[in-house]
Formats: C-alpha cells, sequence, structure tokens
C-alpha cells in the first residue's frame, strides 16, 4: 500500500490518500521516496490549469529516494542506491528522439503526475528509463529541485551549445533563476542578473551572477544594448521582449523556459540584422540529468530551499503559492 | 568617369548620372560591370521606403564584371579577372565579427548601395574584401542574383547547420525560394514548396522540390504537422506563423529571410514543448558566397532570369514591382 497525499479537485488541498501498485513490470523501478521538491506546475495540476488533470492527483515530480524493488529485466539499477525521477516518468524508447537520447522530445512521454501517481508519497514507481542514479557524496536533502527545475535551465546550455566564453543574461531569480546563475557561472560565462529588488540583487551575486541589471532602469537597458550572447528568460510574465532582443549581440539567442501564456509579439528586423535565435525547450533526457548531477556535483552547485516534512503539505504548497518562498520548497520524510 | 543610372527623388524613375571617382584607395577594387541583377532592396532603396536613402542614389548589389582596377595593397584579385559584389561594399575589418569571418555582421559594414554608388553602371567600386572571385566557367549572365537573393537563403543553411537528412519546407516560391529550392535539394534534404499557384507547383518540382504543398489547404497543413525540421520563410508577407510552427518536428526551426514589416505574434507553448527555435539572417560573408559559388557551380545551381539591356533598366524596375517576373531579373551590358 503506497501512502501518499491527493488532490480530489481543483483547490481542494491535499488529503493523505492511500493505493495499490499492481505487480511491478519487467522495466520497472519502485522508489523510496525520502525528498520531494515542489515544483510551480505541481500546483498547475492540482489545479487542472492545463486542463488534463485526472483526480485523484498525486502530485510530486522532483523525487530523490532509494531504490525500494527492481522489475526482473532492469540494469544498472539496484535495491538501496539512491535516485532521483524528473517530470517523465515512462518513454516508448522506440521513437527517433528516444533513440537518439531525446526522451524529453518522445510524443509518448508519460509524465510523472499526469495519469499516473507521483512524488508525494512514500513510494513512486517509474520505468527505469527515467530514473537517475545520484552520484555519491551529494547533498540529497536539498538537490531534489534539480530533477525539473534544475534540468529545465541546464538543458538549454546543452542543446543549444552555451560556451563559456559567452556573455549571458538570467531574467527572473526565482526557483529556476537561482540556479540558472550557478549553473552558468559554473559553466564559465560572464553571468548577468535582472533583478528588480535590492535584496535579491545581494543574493544574486552570491549565486554566481557577475553583474545585474534593475530591469526598471531604461539606463540600464541602453548601457547593456547588444552585448549579451543568451538571455534565459526564466519568469512566465509577459515583458517587452523587442526590448531584450534589442540586448542581444549579433548571433545571440533569446531562450524561454517559463510558459508565457501571451504571444511573443516579435519584431522580425532585430532578429533578422543580427542573425538572432529565440527558442524554448521543455526539461531535458535521462542522460543530460546524470550529466547534469555530476556537473553540478563537481561544483558544488545547490538549490536554496525550504524544508517542510510531508505532513506540512498544504502549508508548503501555500507557501509556495504566495511566491515568498528563497528559493524552492522541499517536503522531507526524514528527521528534520 | 563613371556612367551610371541614378534616380533623384522617390518613385522618381531613374536617369543616366555620370560621376567621377576619387583615386583608387590602397584595399580598393574597381569592377567593369557586365551584368547586375535587380533585387526588391533597390526598389526599397531608391523609393526611401527605409528611410536612409541618399540621393542620388545608384542601385544595383548583384554585380558581376570583370576587374578593372586594383588598389596598390590589394592581394588575391587581379586585373581581367570575374568578380562578384552582394549587399555589402565595404567593411571596419577589425571587429569581432570582422575578426571570425561574420563580415555581414559588422556594424560598420556599409552596403553598396548604401551612401555608396552601386552597380546600375559601367564600374562599381569597392573594397577588396567584399569583392568575391567567380570560379571559371560559371555561366556569368545568370548568376548575378546568387549575391544577394542567393546568398540570403543559402547563409542559413551554413549558419544554422542544416543537415542533409533534414526534411525542409520553402515558403515563398519567387527570387529567393526558387534559388533555394535548388541549394536545398543539392545539400541532399527532402524538399517541399509551400505553393499556391499551380503552374508555380510544376516549376517547383522541376526546380528541386521533391513535394509540394497548398498553402491555402487546412488539409495539406494537417497532413504534415510534426514532419518538418526547418522551414525557409521568404516571403514578406504577414501569415499564420502559429500553424507553420505546428508544421515543424521537435528541434525545427522557422527561419525568416523576408522583412515581415508585423510582429510575429508567437504562441511559446508549441516552441517550449518541442524545443523549436524561431530565427532570421541578413545576407552572408564573403567566404561564405566564395563557398556557396564552388557549391553553385558543382551542382549547375543557377537562378531563372529575365534579361534587360541597362538602357531598359525603368522598364525592368516596373517588371519587377509588377511582382510578374520569373524569377529575378538581370540587367546587361553584354549583347543580348
Amino acid at each position: 500500500m503506497v501512502k501518499a497525499y491527493a488532490s480530489h479537485q481543483p483547490k481542494g488541498g491535499l488529503t493523505p490518500f492511500d493505493y495499490e501498485l499492481p505487480d511491478i513490470k519487467s522495466d520497472e523501478v519502485d522508489i523510496a521516496v525520502k525528498y520531494c521538491g515542489i515544483c510551480h506546475s505541481d500546483m498547475d495540476m492540482v489545479n487542472n490549469d492545463w486542463g488534463i488533470t485526472e483526480y485523484p492527483i498525486v502530485p510530486g515530480h522532483e523525487v530523490v529516494g532509494v531504490v525500494s524493488q527492481v522489475g526482473c529485466d532492469v540494469q544498472g539499477l539496484e535495491e538501496g542506491q539512491w535516485v532521483g525521477l524528473g517530470w517523465h516518468a515512462y518513454f516508448c524508447n522506440h521513437c527517433h528522439y528516444c533513440n537518439v537520447g531525446d526522451h524529453n522530445l518522445c510524443s509518448e512521454a508519460q509524465g510523472t503526475i499526469v495519469s499516473h501517481h507521483g512524488g508525494f508519497a512514500d513510494t513512486v514507481r517509474a520505468q527505469a528509463t527515467s530514473v537517475v542514479p545520484i552520484p555519491d557524496g551529494m547533498d540529497y536533502a536539498v538537490i531534489p529541485p534539480l530533477f525539473c527545475a534544475g534540468i529545465t535551465v541546464y538543458n538549454p546550455m546543452v542543446q543549444f551549445d552555451i560556451k563559456p566564453t559567452e556573455k549571458v543574461g538570467v531574467v527572473g531569480i526565482g526557483g529556476l533563476g537561482h540556479i540558472a546563475l550557478q549553473f552558468l557561472h559554473a559553466w564559465g560565462c560572464e553571468v548577468t542578473a535582472f533583478t528588480t529588488s535590492d535584496d535579491k540583487k545581494q543574493e544574486a551575486l552570491k549565486m554566481g551572477a557577475h553583474h545585474t541589471l534593475n530591469t526598471r532602469s531604461e539606463t540600464d537597458f541602453e548601457k547593456a544594448a547588444g552585448s549579451f550572447d543568451y538571455i534565459l528568460i526564466t519568469t512566465n510574465a509577459s515583458l517587452d521582449w523587442n526590448a531584450y532582443l534589442n540586448l542581444l549581440a549579433p548571433k545571440g539567442r533569446l531562450h524561454f523556459v517559463g510558459v508565457v501564456p501571451t504571444p511573443l509579439d516579435l519584431s522580425l528586423q532585430p532578429i533578422l540584422f543580427k542573425q538572432l535565435s529565440v527558442s524554448s525547450s521543455p526539461v531535458g533526457s535521462p542522460a543530460t540529468i546524470k550529466r547534469m548531477l555530476e556537473f553540478a556535483h563537481q561544483h558544488n552547485i545547490k538549490p536554496m530551499v525550504e524544508t517542510y516534512p510531508f505532513s506540512e503539505v498544504n502549508q508548503a504548497m501555500d507557501k509556495m503559492a504566495s511566491g515568498d518562498v528563497r528559493y524552492r520548497i522541499v517536503l522531507s520524510h526524514e528527521a528534520l
């Protein structure tokens, strides 16, 4: 019997929910959950904001735990091993995208919390392909956000070949942005944090930004015109994107990882004259998550988290919804 | 004394115009013009559509001719050699973009017809860096459009690493598009021409398209959903770009080379979920033009042109403005 927390309706809060797992399949793994991050998309799914939620829903897709059972055909994972699970729990494993290691682009990929019970539980089940071993010695209690927020900002650095010599900007210093600053700093880039508040400015500098730029300062925007090779948008607000295009150097890239709901409304002229690209991307593949964990371990990159016991999941969700979190919440089954 | 055709005001037509060249500088080359293409941007500049025209303006930036004089420091070019000149006539030659071979992105690059007298003349002067030797044996009379239309559609294939295994679409089968079909076919790609007219459909198939797609057919758009790796937009019309995003496969690219005047109005969701890129680019560097000419020669790629004597330049410009050209006009000083 899996002991979980589930929501039975939008805005209904989470309540204890037990469910039985069927017999494990040959390619599956059970994870005894130790920690699970809370992501904005957990809230979106709980509230059926995307219209795809099946109730009851057990949220949680930033899972860190220990393998508790393996299917008979699983290789490379064994009971007792520390592992993590992110947005995806199953892949088709035979399409072009799976075959070339882009599992996250598989059209049949199954979300961990989409018609599947997630990690706000003592156990979560997933296909072995989606379960990533964690390097020994990582700080298990703080790394859950790497499995969604972290890979979301790390993956485009790999996909679009961001170079250590590039000048990069991070817009939105929150759950995703504060991890992006650390990754881009460790990558060798000259990093600018786009901030509006003075206290976030100081924290951004501590987390790896070399400079800050005040998003409300026209002077800052004028001074920085044409100076960035890569600007990462982690916010889902609708900003004046043409002002951001103006900040890019020739061959620059404006990349979105926040789900901006309104059309982008981009002028073509600056994109043409400077040969710019505008792009976006979703999470990353298990292989990329594995490399990301090694890189994070090597460079001591850690999400900054607030920890709650699972029993206080509703308070934690409310805190997350308030937006007043520095910078991510992790639920824990371990003694605090 | 250079004998040229110039416009003295918007919509004023072109009239004979003589001007004196100063002494040639050490890094300059004079070209005895034999042929010159007419590009839509010649019309834009003649009519001051971009607000940057200085009158009198001598249009013409798809120049093919023979070197008639070289500055004392010029190397690699000699009198009597067949050469071409495109959109750019001068570069700073010391900025980062010039240093890495991206001269076309040099912020101080000087347009051949921007505050400089172009190729509707018997002679045009340019910096040697911008003058590209033409491989022996090319068909000089038809290749002028390669120097602007051609490089505009060829350059993104190089810049964005389009692979022979990709499925590509060309939207707008006109001056640029009909050359793009030939280049992409020779590149090894599976090529679809987006057309609206039946006679263009047949020509598109002859020029290298393997398939055609009717842009007015919802059924065609439904069938082709998710199937293209690269879609090249050569039109400057404002289309439903989100319908084109829907045609792209994961990791696909929507690339613009037409100057679309209205904002692009793109939905982020398909860009994010499929990891798409939207981009644009201007002409190309002299080094890329040189490789393009070699590739075109190797694969017998030729613009389809209508030829007029220079003396009929106004009739030729009117024909171009009518839009009823298959597919490009070349002015000639040679006997027709």
